[in-house]
This record gives structure tokens, sequence and C-alpha cells, in this order.
């Protein structure tokens, strides 16, 4: 793993994939097929791209009964209790609606709403994740919504994994369908007579979901479009290479695309890190794609002192930062830039990964200067309550008039003196 | 203006101006051109579009005293009531950033933090509005910003509008620069040799603004692209027709695609305030624009009950609420969509505009249903915090490491195991 000082070059961001116009072309094809003509469309591209027909698109009790029994009763209880980890650590994030009261009558408020409605994407083949249906669909769920809907594209017996069915039960999803693709964001976005729309959608997918969901977006909500997974690990002296290597590439055997860094002033440690991580990577059972991450994204900067080092985390601002320092929880307080931020060797970037409690879907790219985990606020939202008393419009009125005034705008200062000469 | 019964067609949905592809390959070229040229090229396009020679951008202190000097005294005490209501009410927004402690070691958190830096985009000319300053700075301010950038177009002479730098300079602002378009989005996001990159650029702006804040969004983070401005009007026949027609024509003296809807079960009032609506009309300076307005956006939907009535606020999900009926404040709970709701007469719409507190940059064109007012928390992020003790990794280490197996995620399960043999 090549070791390199500390720049100003310092960064994690790729460029992200943003499609090309013939693949932007399809989509909107798609988008406005599923728009005209709903269900049918939709079973066409069920049978083009997923290769199967499909007499309902919704999965039944008895489908996910079938999937508890082919998966492993060991599973079912760890998915729980990493449930109710992640619920009782969003259920913190919940905020009551509040308003203040002032003498003259006047009422000022925030009233917090859950959205009506979410659509979850969840992907097929080898990335769908029961975790992240977990991770997707808990915060909804406290923040309460009412209807939380899943899709996810079937394989061609017009089947949905079996760990991913039990992880949606477990979340407490009630409405799955089996539609993927651009096709399925079409239906969340527009309805269909099978699938009534949702107002926001969240969740990863290919290329063709993303650029779906840009096109959507502003007709309903949605997430942030995540680019590949990254972590920088901030670590002196005290840290163990071996555990360093190990989380290392744990972020690398996600994806060729995904970026391991390591932020020391130690050189020895750095020394030590680089040829651990060719020791483990030679064992993986994924070692082809991570060795093509740690190749092309993997690097470990070498800082002059320990304050350089921070500073370094936060212009990365990584997705996932370990801090593994002695003292490490000193830093935190100087960290202003991380999706997650992980504290001690014991603290190994797949306990929140899988199960801690903390959102796994964390800002990536740099983001975390002005994103956050995915929680419990992006599923409700806001609005501003105001109450006027009579006398707290005499005590005002002439101001706000004379500002509305002062914009040009007349109607505005008419529509308060109204009321005060009435 | 005209009178309908609620149908299924109720919708004050218009299309989004999202730009013809000249005025999009316009913005590419001027962001692309700040981006390689830097200054030389922001000092171009200024003279192009704002017909100006500028020496610097930056507004000095002269210039802000200067403002002061043209503005109304009485003028500056409103703006300082105004500025003084807008920061308590975000102030009680702010939320600590929080943690839980388990026996067994664990420490899970939140931890809060502002952005670093916060660009503040201010159209020029008649729209030019000093209210819509306060509104966007001080959110930033409260929420902990440190570095507050204003940009806005200049006159032919060089000059900003007096009002607006008084606002900034109220609301805290201490770096104006003096340039407008895609150019001031395009050096706000990638930065000039005068004037620094920022981590999220909110404000209003014409078509070239708003296609440029959506070119760069990613790089840096932006607000929201609003729609033409709109009120829904909730009344029974206990409300008085006059003022309700003043608060729909104060919204239409805005825009020609600005929205006023009435939603009643009173088929006198919708008839008394259709009248007073066309009588009051007459009488405005902005009429023309409002007239335009009225006809082409203007409805009053007449519904067969309260229910009725306030289901189809719901489905409208409008920007600015007012409900004026008997018990208003029973009422509140039943809205499920609406950016800021005024309750009772004496909360004429524009007491929230301008003075109240909460924040008039709201949600238009029906993103009522998942987006909220601007506020402190779109100027902050979170981080997640875990610290896992060895005890903790110790009792859930091999529940981690066979969920991260049950993925296919070999090296995740290593991570956590190689802690635990160590």
């Amino acid at each position: 793993m090549k070791i390199q000082k500390v720049d100003d070059l310092v960064s994690i961001k790729r460029s992200i994939e943003t499609g090309t116009s013939e693949q932007l072309s399809i989509v909107k094809n798609i988008l406005s097929d599923i728009r005209t003509r709903g269900d049918g469309a939709l079973r066409e591209y069920t049978e083009k791209f997923d290769r199967v027909q499909l007499a309902s698109f919704f999965v039944t009790e008895e489908e996910i009964a079938e999937a508890y029994k082919k998966v492993d009763e060991g599973f079912v209880a760890i998915v729980r209790e990493a449930a109710e980890n992640i619920r009782s650590f969003h259920e913190k994030q919940l905020r009551p609606s509040w308003m203040t009261t002032e003498e003259n009558g006047t009422i000022l408020g925030q009233k917090i709403t859950p959205l009506d409605s979410v659509g979850v994407y969840v992907p097929g083949g080898t990335a769908a994740y029961p975790s992240s249906v977990l991770m997707n669909v808990i915060p909804a769920k406290v923040a309460g919504v009412k209807r939380i809907v899943m899709v996810s594209p079937p394989d061609q017996e017009g089947k949905l994994p079996a760990a991913v069915l039990v992880a949606a039960k477990e979340a407490g999803v009630k409405e799955i369908y089996k539609v993927g693709g651009a096709q399925a964001i079409a239906a969340l976005a527009y309805g269909t007579a099978s699938i009534t729309a949702v107002d926001k959608i969240t969740g990863p997918g290919n290329i063709f979901v993303a650029l779906a969901k840009r096109e959507v977006f502003g007709d309903v909500d949605i997430d942030m479009i995540a680019g590949p997974s990254e972590i920088a690990v901030l670590a002196d002296e005290t840290a163990r290479a071996e555990e360093i290597a190990a989380d290392l590439l744990s972020q690398a055997e996600h994806d060729p695309r995904a970026c391991s860094v390591l932020v020391t002033p130690s050189q020895q440690l750095a020394d030590e890190v680089s040829l651990e991580v060719e020791k483990q990577l030679a064992l993986l059972p994924r070692k082809e794609i991570a060795a093509r991450s740690i190749a092309d994204y993997g690097v470990i900067y070498v800082a002059e002192n320990l304050d350089q080092a921070v500073e370094t985390i936060n212009v990365l601002a990584p997705e996932h930062l370990e801090i593994i320092t002695e003292n490490a929880m000193e830093l935190l307080g100087k960290i202003r830039h991380a999706g997650a931020i992980f504290i001690g060797r014991y603290s190994s970037e797949p306990v929140g990964d899988y199960f801690a409690g903390p959102n796994h879907v964390l800002p990536t790219n740099g983001t975390a200067r002005f994103s956050s985990p995915l929680n419990v606020d992006d599923f409700q939202k806001k609005s501003s309550v105001i109450v006027y008393s009579e006398k707290a419009l005499r005590d005002n009125g002439a101001k706000i008039a004379a500002f509305a005034r002062m914009e040009g705008l007349e109607a505005h200062a008419r529509a308060v003196e109204m009321r005060l000469k009435n």
C-alpha cells in the first residue's frame, strides 16, 4: 500500500458516475413509459430486464413465510437484535413539535410531521444486503411513516432473496413489490394501478436507478446519491498494524472503487500497516476486488504530528473515520467532518455496519462536509406555526406594513392594515 | 376569481421552469470558465452581464456605512427588530449533540457540527429583498457557521442596493461580493483568488442561477430550488371576505405565476371573496402582475364540509396556509402538509414574511409533502459516534462476524475477530 507525506493534494474525492447520455435517454423513456402505460409497461420491463413474467408484483405472506424457512434460525435472532439496536438509536433522534407563547398572545412553533409514504429500493443480485434493508426502513418507521414500500428486482424464478425478505419483515415492511431498475423508481414516483406513488425514495442502486432518482427528484424527495464506500483511520504508534490493515481491507473488499486511507504521524506504523495489508490481502476471498481498491485508491498519509493528521481528516471528510490513538476521545471535538466516527481499537467499522445502532447509510466523497447519516429527520418535515393575536398585530402591524412597502409590495401592507382598521 | 367544487383535480402544482438546453450550455460554459480562469473570467462576465468594470468585488466597510446613510432610520430599527425575532425563533431549533452510555462500556452518540462556510445568493434589481437576506443569513449564523459569504449582482455604478447591505450587516455578514449570475455560483462552489469556495449555497435567483446551483450540487450542498410563491386559505363562514381577498392578492402581486387559493365549505364566502378580489385588485399598484396570477392560478374551491376542505389542503400541500375558521387551532393537528401555517384572522401572511420570526423560505409546488422551511438543521450536519469497549465487542463480535459472512463480506468478519483473538 503506498505511503506518502501529507501535502495539499490530500483528497479521497473520486469522479462521480453520472451516466452516459444513452443511459439517461433509456431512463427517460422508461420513466415516461411507466407514467403513461403503468403496470403494462412495468410488466414488459420486468420481462426484458429481469427475464421473468410475473402475474403480480406483490410479495405475499406465503412468500415471506417461505423465506423464513430458508434462512438460518441464528440469522433471524441476529437480525432481530440488530434491528432492536438500530431502532433504539434512531428513537433518540426523535424531536417533539414545540411552541413558544408570549404575553401579547403570540404563539410561534414548529410542527413535526412524518412523511405519509416512503419507498425503499433494494438492489438485486450480490448487492442485496439485509443490513441495508434495516438501515433504510427502521428510521422511516421510527419517524412515524405509515406506509413504507420496498421494491427489489426479482430473480429469474420471480423470487427475492430470503435474507432480504426476512430483514424487511423484521423491520416492519408490509408492502413489497418485485420490481427493480428505473421502472421501479418510476412506479414509486408516479404510481401505477398496483403500486401507489410515495413521497420519498431512498436506497442504493445501479446507474439506471441513480439516474432515475435524479430525474424524479422534485416530484418526490430522494436520499443522497451515494458514491463508493470509504474509510479513513487516524492512528498513532499505540495502534496495532494488523488491526488497522484488517479494517482498511474490510472497506476495500466492497468495491474496486472503495477507498481506504490511513493518516498517522508514525512512519513506523505506516510501514507496518503497508506490509500487513499485503499479507492479509492475499488471504481474502474477495482479494481481486480489494487489491484493485487498495492499488487505485489506498493511501497511507504520514503527517508531521497529530494536529496535522487531524486537519488532514477534516480535509478528507471521510464517510467512516476510526480514531485509534492514545486518548482518542479527546480528539472527537477536533473532528469537524466525518459521517461516522469509531473510537478506539474495539470499535472496528463492521460494528457500525451491522449492529451497534447508528445508520450505515453515510455521506461519501467528501460530502460529510455538509451531509449527515440517514436519520429520522430525513423522514419527517417541519411546518412553521404562527398565531398572532389582535394585540400582537396592533403592536407590530405598522412596522410590518412599512417593511412591505419598502420592498414595493403594497398588497402585503394593505392585508395587514385591513385588520387594523376593522 | 373562479369558483369550483372540490374534485380529484385539486392541485397547485405548476410546471417547474427547468431551463432550455441553450441556457444549460451557457451555464456549463460559465462554470468551467470560472473554474479554469478564476477572477479574470469573473471580471469578464460581470462586465458582460452587469455592464460594470470592477477593480474589486469585495464590498468595503465604507460602502456599508454609505448604505446606512441612504436608508431611512426607521427602516434600520424595523430590520433590527425583525432580525431579533428571526434569531430568537431559530435559536429554538438548535439541538445539542447527545450520547448514550451502556454498562458494558458502549457509548453511542450523535455529534452536531455547523457547516464551515455558506454562500448566500441575493438576486439583483427589483427582486433584491432585504427580508430575504435576513431569512437566509440568520439561520446559518444561529447554526454556528463561521464564514457566511453574500453575493449579489452590482448595478451599472457597481453598487448593491442600500437596504440589502444594511440587512446583511444587521444579520452579521462580513464578506460580501458584487458578483451575480451563474458566475457567482461558480465562484462560491469552486473558489477564485478573491472568493474562497464555500460548502453550501442558498438563496433564490433567476433561471441561470437555478441551473448553476443544480450543476454544482454534489460538489457543494444547495437549498431547495424554489418555485413561484403560493397561498391557500382555509376559511369558513366566520371569516371576513375582504381580509381573505387582501391576503390572496398579497400573494398574487409577487409574480404572474404565483398561486392563490381559497378552500371553504361556504358558498357564500366563496362568492363574496371572488367579488372582493376583483374590487381590491383594481386598486393595486402591481395590478397587472396580480391580475395575471389570479386569472391563471387563482381558484376558490368549495368543499362539501370542513373535513373535505382540510383534506383538500393536505392534497395541495401549500407553501403558506392560513386557517381562518371557528376554533382554527383545533384543525392544526389535521394539517399534515404545509410550509407555514397562519392561524386566525390576525395572522395575515405578511406577518410571517417579514417579522414574526419563522422563516419565509418555504417549500413550494407541493413539496411541503416532504420538505421543510429553511431552518438551522440546514446549516449543521450530524456525525454518528460509536465507542465499543472490549467487553461490548466480546459480547457481540461473533454475531457481527456472522452477519458479515451472511452478506459474503469475509474481511468484515475478520476485522472483528482479530480484536477478539488479540
